[in-house]
């Protein structure tokens, strides 16, 4: 594996365990009110999109992040729904 | 361009432009308490690092979206200094 390769695979790892820190806050502090619906849906059906282009070019790492990402999407949107009450 | 192609397109637009909601929202409420600074961190570095990735790699598709994803994330982050008060 070269070292772009290796870059690539730090920056999906990055922009994928992005989310972590908002899921600990969300848990944490029990409010979402100022966090986007709207962002959470689009990034979702995104992350979905991506994983099956990934499948389609037959791309694990591809697949691999956007399936971990939409995982915590998904928590994320249970989080969202649960504590922001209107 | 076939249609896993624009599957791929399509997968990127809405993954780059979901961040709009958030700073409609942001911009609107003034408010961004409930946003996490970590993953506006995070998620800016990733895209940062993409974007290089995109460049050493010569694609396109991927220094376009970054490059807008970072924008858009700029834009996050200036609104989360503003209007996070504590």
């Amino acid at each position: 594996m070269d070292n772009w390769t290796l870059l690539g695979l730090l920056a999906g790892f990055l922009t994928t365990m992005g989310f972590v820190p908002q899921i600990v806050k969300g848990f944490k502090t029990k409010k979402m009110e100022d966090v986007s619906s709207g962002m959470l849906l689009l990034l979702g059906i995104g992350m979905f999109l991506w994983m099956v282009y990934g499948i389609l070019i037959d791309s694990l790492p591809v697949i691999f992040w956007n399936a971990i990402a939409l995982s915590l999407n998904v928590v994320l949107i249970v989080l969202k729904m649960k504590y922001h009450h209107t």
